[in-house]
């Protein structure tokens, strides 16, 4: 096990109804917020309404920021910068998914600091400070909501960079899996794919005598598989939502990976497609993962056949190991077909012209290899992405 | 799932050496400290040492009490709280396990309150403030270290009791696993018992719909009792020690209880036994949990079965499930004696001539029950203190 640290400081207000404490919640921190969202959704589903009338019930004065859109744009954070300052927002309030709080997560930290937001995520300066967060959570997958990270696309150039700060976690986060019921099944998918994602990131470490985080790592996989293929076949299934919720920031809170190191060539390598592409970073995850998998699990054998093992309950071929540790890849890749997920590049609709630009790409300038246990060159992310035609 | 509310900004500080740490975190909250720690063993070991010269570099003035019991008791409490407020003390400084930490607890809120500090834990008054705290932990146990709880013994009466507040929790918490290799192995042994008793105290719930949670808790017990056996016979294996302590935190830092009904019957009752015959609560543990289990389980039977499968891997009987549920029992009482734990109130030392005494005690003033699902009578927790016999 790694020396770690380890602050999980958000405030998780988890259950029904529960959106209408938003206000309360949020008149702790700011007179005078900024009203983070999508689009029309959260309107249809009056949400919008319910969160609004919280604000102004608690006396909370709001600016809307609508817009965002999945891989959130760096044009629409600096033009929440601008609103913040113009209007002396206090706190950036977050309704959405993972795109709306990561946007609302950089607006944060621009607005006090004097260069341009950017600069953060190009790793050319730390940031010092950021205003509050709050979070109305609609979609569980990113776990942005509890998390220190935050991923934005720069449109010159498709730049899709992430930063991870403590600074980024939000100071509050309302779930209501009910809020959850209207998701269609290819977005809960999605989701599902992007919570899985987060823990095998996690998972697949090179660091021994990681028992216990092992052990919570696969519970919680385990009851991501259960209740996704419940929540697809019944969208409004309480208790399903419930697990996939508090699952999806569980997984990204950074609890599972205390003591580990952590890999992420998958997500690597998945942020140059859809920087490229705009595919839905879930999508693209069930298609990388498996191929990254292939690829690399050699490497790793052990660890492949524990997941396969306890995880799948893959049956151990004493006689070929290697093989229990095959059909824990297949498996997953059968689950990623069963809830409605692209396991090809083909079918996610990415045509196989660009790969050696992604490839090229994901080495970021100030990298020397992708992935902290995969530790790739740009050769072998093309390789991957070869295996996920 | 209940609906919940989950905040755990305790910072952790993980790993070899941390300890060093401790003067320039501390620094943070406080320049002038109440160090409070048990007695000669910090001194032996030489973390003493190493945690006032980190002090006294980072410039933070100390005022000592040593002294502290298991089963810490009020007047050291009170004579802590006289100290801060004489010295002008900004933060307690807590070096050592579970009662060491409770104590500093209790000195944190009884500094700011102008009433007498019992009156909180006797339901008398809420605190509205606390004292910052600090931990360095030498014994996994308790799980105080990031918990809302502390427990108290009034000399006047020997009345054991606890606080659960949200105020308790410590600012930060430095946790060596090496500080814990000179435990010996019946101290080892009481630990565990404490920590699985924390997991199953929420796992054992009647709240339906808690897939999660129940996964999260089967992997922590599982991992308890490989790393247990390991550490009970290599007293210095790191991993087995780091595993421990981890999971004694997530034990009792409410994750494991989100959106559950925990019940809390079992330490209730022991507690009444460790309040009269001052014997150590996880050796209670490993008596009345037990009993209570063998009382019980009818009642809450597929949850039984469950722990027995999941945790146990017992075969589950398709003709006997019931059967089932008793083999889980059973490997759990084995395994108490094989990590050289009593499992009868005769093994612990305890006559059996004031159980009705015990019952009658365990229902506290404001109770009309004991134990959120167990609901138990006096003559209930009088029947499970029968079988601990």
């Amino acid at each position: 096990m790694e020396n770690f640290e380890f602050c999980s400081p958000t405030k998780i207000i988890f259950g029904r109804g529960m959106e209408s404490r938003v206000g309360a919640e949020t008149k702790k921190y700011a007179n005078k917020v900024l009203l983070h969202y999508s689009g029309g959704s959260i309107k249809k589903s009056g949400l919008y309404e319910k969160v609004t009338q919280s604000l102004r019930e608690a006396g909370v004065e709001f600016v809307e920021l609508g817009g965002v859109q999945p891989n959130p744009r760096l044009s629409l954070v600096r033009e929440g910068i601008a609103l913040c300052r113009e209007h002396k927002l206090e706190m950036v309030l977050a309704v959405g998914g993972g795109s709306v709080i990561d946007s609302a997560k950089a607006i944060a930290l621009g607005v006090p600091y004097s260069g341009d937001v950017w600069d953060f995520f190009a790793n050319r300066a730390v940031p010092a400070e950021a205003l509050p967060k709050g979070v109305v959570l609609t979609i569980p997958a990113a776990g942005s909501e509890a998390s220190k990270s935050a991923v934005i696309t720069n449109e010159d150039g498709w730049y899709k960079w992430g930063l991870n700060v403590e600074l980024n976690r939000p100071q509050f986060a309302i779930m209501n899996p009910e809020l959850t019921f209207t998701l269609p099944p290819y977005q809960t998918a999605c989701g599902a794919v992007d919570i899985m994602a987060h823990i095998m990131e996690r998972y697949f470490t090179n660091v021994t005598d990681v028992d216990l985080t092992d052990r919570l790592c696969e519970g919680a996989l385990k009851s991501m598989i259960r209740n996704t293929l419940i929540a697809i076949k019944e969208p409004d299934n309480y208790a399903a939502r419930a697990e996939m919720m508090w699952a999806g920031t569980l997984a990204h809170n950074d609890l599972l990976g205390t003591g580990r190191i952590g890999d992420w060539a998958a997500h690597m390598i998945e942020q140059e497609i859809s920087a490229i592409y705009d595919v839905a970073h879930g999508a693209g995850l069930a298609v990388v993962f498996p191929a990254w998998m292939k690829y690399t699990f050699k490497r790793n054998l052990n660890t492949f056949i524990k997941f396969a093992v306890r995880v799948w309950d893959v049956d151990y071929d004493f006689d070929q190991p290697e093989r229990t540790a095959w059909e824990g890849i297949r498996r997953l890749e059968d689950f990623y077909r069963q809830i409605g997920m692209p396991v090809t590049l083909a079918e996610l609709g990415v045509p196989d012209d660009r790969l050696e630009e992604m490839a090229r790409k994901a080495m970021k300038p100030w990298l020397t290899s992708v992935g902290a246990v995969s530790q790739f060159t740009s050769e072998d992310i093309l390789e991957v992405l070869k295996l996920a035609r």
